[in-house]
């Protein structure tokens, strides 16, 4: 069995699962990360702590797989810097953590992880090229060619969330310090947001969702707007890539019924002729497994 | 020798090449292609005099490289469609060629040899990774990812020329069909629309060039905001390839000193910042020549 790592920004997620893919065992009660100041060594103490408690217990782990939010030297395990965690420089993660459990480690940015999964076992499979965008507090891509992530020069490929969104006059700012960025408009932390801006009421993505279905204007006006801006963002993609596979997965794609036909909606303005109607965009069949099972794709 | 074709939208060009590059020996006066309405027969009669009279003329030449406006099948030589000649579809125009000449041949899209050209003789050489754009009458973009030419799923990768750039009310309406387009406000024609609206002058992009090194404000104005266009959209490519070098062509490329300080500008904006200052953008070496380099370099 391979141990699954999910490291998101809010918590630590770790499964079983078994090295051709199958069934996914969560393990555990999801576990925080702790905050942004975290150093090296609490980082490496704090997972390896947590990873020899699970092998400890289940005798059969032969390696450990890990999606986390950074950028990647490829294939080489050694974090280049994390957004999340900006103290963090040239860390040889995978393998100081291999030599704190006596395992094989291998480790990976966390969208791209989505995209595996996604590309292996879910929506994606079958298909040689595949964009997969990850839908939550923030927006990540993950890009396959060729049956192979593709990680760019220093690892920091897809970039997705970043990309600029045109046709407003006043862009919304971003955290990546710049404005007008899909992610300042269509992640689910924008569109809670900007509900909040609408309606001076505060709530989470979901519960817009349903608003919208009951009928509330706002709410449907803004997940429209967020399923635009998305298409105008895949369709700079297609632009450059030519893709005909696009999956989509995070707690934001559940909804789906609305988003879906905007994004289409979109693509179809903003794609030249000849570009038109050759991609698909599909919801992923994994969900919040995706991160995980491309984790642990990553052994072998 | 290699006889290698470049056919534009107003005329076809021809040289030898040797089999490794090297001194490209351009061999007549310009041709025309004749209007857009050109039938399939017609194109293959048209091309295949030409090349027969040329072949005839010199018997050292082994095979025929063409580079062609219009997005072929991968590695096939079968025409799928062509922006500027609408009638042709699925034309297997290498094939074809290859048996009016009997002589091997080798077709791709125009920018894609540019691209191939650059990367293999000019500025783009000893980089495993290479963006390269095309600025003419349109814009183009080629791609090498690790070494070799990248085509997308139905070869019409790099449509770099439409890629939206944000930031306007009063979007430029593009050749293709839509608004905001970089070609809309880069390209050597944009920028002569551009200059005309003005000025009330009607002259070329070079022309312009030298009006505003002569201190013309509204001519330098044009080209700098040419350049962080085309910064925008490079950026966009960045963000989504996460590639260290791109190289730019074409005769607008002779307005560097004025383009490229811009283009940077334009870069440190709208990168997100672990991506900043990683990318050179660098003229071509071989301007003009890259096109007919590239597509000798088809064959092999």
């Amino acid at each position: 069995m391979i141990l699954a790592v999910d490291v998101g920004g809010t918590n630590i997620r770790t499964a079983l699962i078994a090295s051709h893919g199958g069934t996914v065992q969560e393990l555990r009660s999801r576990v925080s990360l702790g905050d942004r100041g975290v150093s090296e060594n609490d980082l490496i103490e704090k997972l390896s702590a947590l990873f020899s408690e699970i092998i400890s217990s289940h005798n059969d782990i032969s390696a450990i797989g890990i999606g986390f939010p950074g950028f990647f030297s490829a294939g080489s395990g050694i974090l280049l810097s994390s957004p999340n965690l900006p103290q963090l420089h040239n860390v040889d993660l995978a393998g100081r953590l291999s030599e704190a459990v006596s395992l094989p480690v291998s480790m990976q940015n966390d969208a791209l992880c989505a995209a595996i999964g996604e590309h292996r076992f879910g929506a994606g499979k079958g298909h040689a090229n595949l964009l997969h965008i990850t839908l939550g507090t923030g927006i990540g891509g993950g890009l396959i060619l060729n049956g192979v992530p593709y990680t760019g020069e220093s690892g920091m490929a897809m970039e997705f969330g970043h990309l600029r969104v045109a046709g407003s006059d006043l862009p919304r700012s971003c955290g990546c310090g710049g404005s007008g960025c899909v992610e300042a408009y269509a992640s689910a932390t924008a569109v809670s947001a900007q509900y909040f801006e609408r309606s001076g009421i505060q709530t989470d993505a979901g519960d817009i969702y349903e608003r919208a279905c009951k009928g509330d204007k706002h709410a449907k006006e803004i997940i429209e707007s967020a399923g635009h801006c998305l298409g105008m963002a895949i369709a700079q993609a297609i632009k450059l890539l030519d893709i005909h596979t696009v999956t989509i997965s995070g707690g934001f794609a559940g909804a789906w019924p609305l988003l879906h036909p905007a994004i289409i909606k979109s693509l179809d303005t903003e794609l030249i002729p000849p570009l038109k109607g050759k991609t698909t965009v599909l919801r992923s069949t994994l969900d919040d497994t995706a991160g995980l099972l491309g984790a642990a794709a990553l052994i072998n």
